[in-house]
This record gives C-alpha cells, structure tokens and sequence, in this order.
C-alpha cells in the first residue's frame, strides 16, 4: 500500500527533477568555472533519477523497525539488527560484507515507574536514563527540589541534600537559523547525576530534550563521570517537569518514590557493519558512509537512526543495479553502540588506523530521514576543510533540484569524529530539523514519522555526491 | 512566574482592545442599525478591560488540573473537584451555591496491558474504554485482524471470529473549514465492540481518534448498545495501529495478549454543581453557562474541560467584582459526568424541567481553552434559531477585537443538548480547534496546553455575551 503510493509520487517527482535541469547554460551570462559539477552532471543525472523511480529504503526500513524494533546496546535486538544488515547488504551482493567486533556497554533497563504521593498521587511517565544505576528494591522516596540550571542547583546550597534534585531546563523552540539547541539544552541529562550527587541529592531527574510534548518521556545516555556517588537518573516529561514546579512555587512539596530495576552489566560483544561498492582503479581508497545500527529501547529507531543506516545501504545498492562502479570504494559503515559510549565509532578508528591516510571522506547521517539540506564538512586541517568546501559548493550544486545544495563547515557527528585526529575528511548528512527531536529518544521514533519520499531523496542525494566523491579525480580538499 | 508572565502581555492586550473600537462611526458610511451593540457597547468594553487586566480563571485551571487532576465519573477524584467548584464559588461570594444530586456510572480501569507475542515481542501502549468490561486474569490471547470501516469488516465474513479486531480508521488532520471530523472517526470507539463481537471477535480495539500522536494513546466511552456478547474494548496509538497493519500486508500475523482488570461497579452518587449571579429585576429568567466537571484519567483534564469549568466560574466572578448585576440570573452549571454517559446533562433538564421555559439560554463551552472564535446557537423552534443568529451577530460584533464575533447555527454542545426538546435556545462557545484532539482523553491534556492569555479572552468573551443575553430587555430569539 504504501509502495504504491510511493511508486506513484515518484513518477511525478522523476519529471520534475529531469525538468529543473537546464538543458543548456544560458549565453548571455557569465558562469564561473564548475569542474565538478560540469564532470558529473549526467551521472547526478542519472543516479537521481533511478533512485527516485524506486528503490528499497523503504522496505528496509520497514523491516529494521517493524520486524526488530528496539536495539539497545548490548541487547538481543541490537545483534538481530546486525545479523539482519549484514544479511541484507549480502542478499544486494556488496562485496566484502562482514562484522568487525566491538565490545559494548549492556545497560538493561529492567521494570521502573515513578510514582507521585504528595501532595497528590499520580503515577508519572518516565524512563530511565542509559547507564544509570537502579534504585533499592523498595525505590528512592523524598521530596523533589527543581532546579533550571547550575546557578540555581549551587544557589540552593544544603537544599537539595536528601532530595531528588529536577532539572527543568526547557528546549527551546526549534529555530531555523539557530536549530534546537540540543547541545546545550541536554548537558544536565548527561551530567546531571554527577550534579545533583555532589550536592547529596538521592536522585536526579531531568527534563525530557524537546521541545513538543504529548506527556511522552525521551530516554538518553548519562555519564557518570568522577562522581563518588552514583545515585538513579530518570528523565520524566516536560508536562510533569512543569507541574512540579508549580506545586513547589505554590509552596506544596511533591514527593516522589522512584523505582529502577536499571543494571550495568559487564561489556559484551556487538559488532560494526562493513560492507563496500569496491572501487575500479583505486579500491584502496575509501569513501566511508554510515550511520548506526543500535537504537533506544523506547521506539523503534525510525529516524534515530535507522533512516541513516537504511540510506547508506541503499545509495550503494543504487549505484550497483546501475553498474556505476567509482574509482573508489565506497564502505557502509554502520556503527554500533552510539547511543551508550561511542564505542563503535571509536573501534573502527582503532582498526582503520592505518588505512585513514586512504579514507577519501567519512560521512555520517545521523540526523534522520527528513527533506535532505546538504552536507557539513569537518577537517582537523582547517585549509583542507575550506578547499573541501569549496570543491562541494560546487560538487552540491547537482542537487539543488533536491534542495540539497546547502554547504557548512563545522562538526559532522559522533561516529565519525574518532577519524579526525588522523586527518579524516568528515562529513555530516544534513536533513530538515524541525521536528527530530519531537521524536527523537522517545517512543514516537516510529516508521510512519518517515516519509517514503523524503527518504528517497536522501538515498539519491547521498549516492549521488558519495559517488562523486569516490570518482573525481582529486581528492576532496585537495588542490586542483 | 506564570502569573506575572500573563499581567505583562495582558497590558499590551488591553491596549490594543481599547484602541480596536472606534470612538465614533465612520461618518460617511450607512451603518446598519445595531440596537444591542450600540446599546451595550460601554458594558462590553468595561467586561473585557477588566477581565484581561486579570482574573482568576487560570490560578483556578490550576487548582482544578494540579491539585487534583484525574476526576472520571464515579471517582473520589470527581467527588473532590465537584467540593473544590464548591467552595470555590462559594468563596466568590456567588449565590445558592449547591450540588444537584446525580447518580453516575463508576468504571474502574484497574491495571492494564497489551503486549504483542508476535512476530516479536513488544509491550504496546494502550488505554482501556470506558465501560469496557474486562478480561479474564489470564488475558485474552488472539491473532489481529485489521479493517478501517463496516465494509472491511463484513467483507471478512467468519475471518474475524476468534481474533481481536482493530479498527484503524485514521482521523484526517485538521481542515479550518470543515473541522476535525470527530464525530465521523469516532463511530468505533464508541460502536466497534459491538460490531466486533456480532463477527465473533473476542476483543477490539480501535486506532486513537488524533490526527497527531508521540505514541500517546487516548480513551473515551464506549457503549454495547444491544451487544450479545460484550468483548473488551481499548484504544492503540495511531503508530502500533499502522505496525500492526503493516505487518498484516507483509504476511506477518501480529499475536497479542490483552489483559484488563476494568470493572463496571453500580452507579454511585455524584452531583452537578450550580451557582449563580442573581438577577436584579427577573431573576427568575436564567442564563446557563457551563462546562462539565469531570475528566478522563488519563490527562488532567484542562481543556476537557476544565478550560469550560473555569471560564463559567471566571465569567460571574468578574462581572460581580464589577458590580455588573443583570436583569436576569447567570447560572454556572457545571455537569457530571458527560464523558461516560451525560447523566449531569439528562439530570438537569429533568430537575429543572418546569423552570426551562424561563432559560432564556444554556450556553455550554466543551472545546477547549484556545482562542475564541465565536458561538453557535441550536433551537427546537428553526424561526427562533435563525431570528437569534441575527441577533447574535449584532451582539457578537462587540467581541471582534478578540477574535470571537462569529455565530453559526447548528448542534451547541452535548450537555445542554436534553433541554433542546422544552424549546431552550442552546448555545455553544466556540474556539479555535486545529489541535484539540491531539490532547483529549490523552495523558497530555494538561495544564501546560492552556495559554493563560487566550483563557483570558475566553472569560472575557463568555462573561460579555452572559451579560448581555440576562440583561437585554428582550429574550434571545424573541421578536423585537
């Protein structure tokens, strides 16, 4: 059902795509000098409009999230989802399809609940925030004290002592210029334990990282640090975070009991995914494309980040049924274990150490499947990462019939960030933000939030620069 | 902080409604006569400036959803907001304060689960229907047929006997001209056991009645009518009711495991709550406005409808500080039990069937806290209606510098709705509705969701027409 109608509204994207292409350069008008783009427009040409015709993200997709569902690190789901990828990408004929071990953290969530005695009872919505240690059996009970930011957390002094410690920090709405801000607005799920611990509170809660809310909690990972007490960590929702803190300006103290079954076990083997497009005439050269394979264990990792893995497997499918072989390798790589330490990411710079000099570019999209924007570039050499831009102003530029033209310099993502040190061309896979972190961490991460289209173009976007950049003759960031 | 938020817009607000009205009339346009604006207009702009220059409808919303929160029929939760409205009014200083016996059904949800065993195993959410009956301990264990409408369920003949029937007719998203289609989409919550059980089904459930859903699910009543057999009935969101669908279309057959404690106890008394500003000279006539006091115990009720609870009990309250005293009486009702059954609503009427031929109006907001549009008025008596509509637009075109002039005939609300056979012209206060439904009968339907302003408006909107409906020297609908 939903293929047919995918089917039937990519025949009329197909013919507007072909028709934004201008057959010829107008003549009266000077046009600056386009290696790139001028090389690889009939290719661009070509992989769009294939993709768009129909292809099997989708599907994949569908069966990732559908048949799968949860992936946590360390879980069974997560290992099923690698054995599915890998099964997958071989069932396309990818050569060189394989596992490479990573040992990861297995945090298991167990039963919980929180519950609200006074000065009414209700029972909250909430989860468990990753690696968090559970509470006693019988669950933490005290008053709740809220708290928006370090000042006032420090302001409160021997406050907070014996009390479970909310930071009700509110993301802000999302801004087109601006974005979410969830760099900033997320520091207290990751490091609030630790603040709220030093000021000996027995627990800490945080504001879910949204900004639109149905009551529905978004989990996370939180980090410990160098706290010498370790005490449970939650996340509830932004309508509860509120409603407390009136009850505390309306001088009536809620009390909560708090109970985690919530283990840290010890590390266990999971895998990253490896599969390639080998390339012509230079298949030691790679262009890395990925995404990660595990997911929260409240959806079903639709955007987060099924969309990037299914859209990486998908753009080298692609190219294959085309027989558009690169110079270049072109390398799935889907990470495992983003969501709790990294670990995947930080194994496979390990294990490439010594081919990163080769790694053309590594390219991540971990943003989810909405409209595609274009792409960010990251380089530890800052001479090398303007050129690049420069270069994918012009290579990008072949997608603007996509919308997918736009160009920033600046941090790529997570997994591949652990390649920079060695000089690693980085990239980020930029999409439409307004609504990710809607759902992102929360069981709303569901497939029906991706739409079929929005997807498709992201597979034709992603093979088609992915393909450039494992054909042109230069490397990306080199002098011409 | 939300209060000193609310004075700070409120001064800019009144600002712009003092300079909305023209100090004369344009002199060189025919005006039509306006007999009620013209002779109200003072009163008008004297009810608005003070009403947004503050007033308590929100401090008592919050009361209402935080300090008590679920209040479904039957509960102690109902009981304690029917003695908050109580002494709430009573403390206004209103007059013949008093509870109005009702007996009311009283359902108990208990605990509940939907878990699905296959393909793979996921815990679901859900939410039971009121009146429902429950299911065995043990649940009930069956395959899943799906179908979106009558057809598709008599098109699968024997097919569903022994399984549990989804319904998965999705509500379209909001379109401002012709609305949400509720009463359309909602025809399975409220029928779909019955049509169920009459093909064999041993449960049924039905797709959320929301056009938006974060995986939150939402309740509502639901009836056997003349079922033989009655068959558990609870609501799945909109994302497990698409999974379950896809699975289906994939060849998968979804298993799940139905458990519900919910039980049907006898009725039990519960009250509506009536107050009253007095009239000066014919207190005898009565002007209704109210809203119904209990909510489902899912969210806290704010738009449905404590958002109605509190702009009635705001609206004497502000025109009795202004020494604002009608002609006739303003009686706040506010009804029992609309959600499970309208006992409030039947009870009234029947109560105060001798007094209906002297209800000059009932006028029932139900729609939420939002912006205010308008009004909608019903009569038994079509000549009345229409010669009130009239009316109304002169009276009405007083509230155009909030938004809220518009007047529409037709259905006014479904508490007011058993006086319509003794000839009461009903009223519906009408707001603005795109995202009502993503919150009713849902966990998310809290205080947060209410924009203090707009409730603001909504009592000054409400307390105006009130006032001017008990006052004019002639009955709504009579002729002039």
């Amino acid at each position: 059902m939903a293929r047919r109608t995918l089917f039937s509204s990519l025949t009329i994207l197909i013919s507007s795509v072909a028709s934004a292409y201008p057959e010829t350069e107008p003549p009266d008008k000077p046009v600056a000098p386009s290696p790139i783009a001028t090389a690889y427009r009939e290719a661009a040409e070509r992989i769009i409009k294939a993709t768009l015709a129909g292809n099997e993200a989708y599907a994949k997709l569908t069966e990732l999230c559908d048949d799968i569902g949860h992936r946590p690190s360390g879980s069974p789901g997560l290992e099923k989802a690698i054995d599915w990828a890998i099964e997958t990408m071989r069932s396309d004929g990818q050569e060189d399809v394989h596992r490479e071990r990573v040992m990861v953290p297995y945090w298991e969530r167990g039963r919980e609940s929180l519950e609200m005695t006074a000065p009414r009872h209700e029972n909250l919505p909430m989860l468990g925030l990753g690696r968090s240690v559970g509470t006693p059996l019988e669950g933490i009970t005290a008053p709740v004290v809220v708290v928006t930011n370090e000042d006032e957390l420090e302001a409160l002094g021997e406050g907070a002592r014996g009390k479970i410690v909310l930071f009700n920090n509110r993301m802000p709405p999302y801004d087109p210029e601006h974005g979410s801000d969830y760099g900033n607005t997320v520091r207290f799920r990751t490091n609030g334990a630790r603040l709220a611990s030093e000021k000996g509170a027995v627990a800490c809660l945080v504001r879910s990282v949204t900004a639109r809310s149905h009551r529905t909690p978004h989990t996370g990972a939180m980090n410990y640090g160098d706290a010498e007490v370790k005490v449970p960590a939650a996340a509830i929702t932004g309508e509860d975070a509120d409603m407390l803190a009136r009850f505390l300006e309306r001088g009536k103290e809620p009390v909560l009991v708090l109970k985690m079954e919530a283990e840290n076990h010890p590390y266990r083997p999971s895998a990253n995914v490896v599969g390639e497009l080998r390339g012509s005439t230079k298949p030691e050269e790679v262009v890395v494309i990925g995404g990660h394979i595990d997911a929260w264990d409240a959806g079903h990792g639709a955007h987060d980040d099924g969309a990037g893995c299914v859209m990486a497997m998908e753009a080298i499918n692609v190219l294959r049924k085309l027989n558009m072989v690169p110079r270049r390798t072109i390398r799935v790589v889907l990470w495992t274990n983003e969501e709790m330490g990294l670990r995947g990411g930080e194994q496979y710079a390990e294990d490439h150490a010594e081919e990163l000099a080769n790694h053309v570019a590594a390219i991540e999209s971990d943003s989810g499947g909405f409209a595609p924007l274009g792409v960010s570039v990251d380089c530890k050499d800052e001479d090398r990462m303007h050129l690049a831009a420069e270069q994918l102003n012009d290579l990008m530029s072949l997608l603007s019939p996509l919308g997918a033209s736009d160009v920033q310099t600046g941090s790529s993502g997570a997994d591949v960030s652990p390649m920079k040190d060695a000089g690693v061309m980085l990239m980020g896979h930029r999409v439409e933000g307004s609504t990710y972190f809607d759902y992102h961490h929360s069981p709303a991460d569901t497939l029906d939030k991706v739409d079929p289209e929005e997807l498709s173009k992201n597979v034709a976007v992603l093979a088609t620069y992915a393909y450039i950049l494992a054909d042109m003759p230069n490397r990306l960031g080199d002098k011409s």
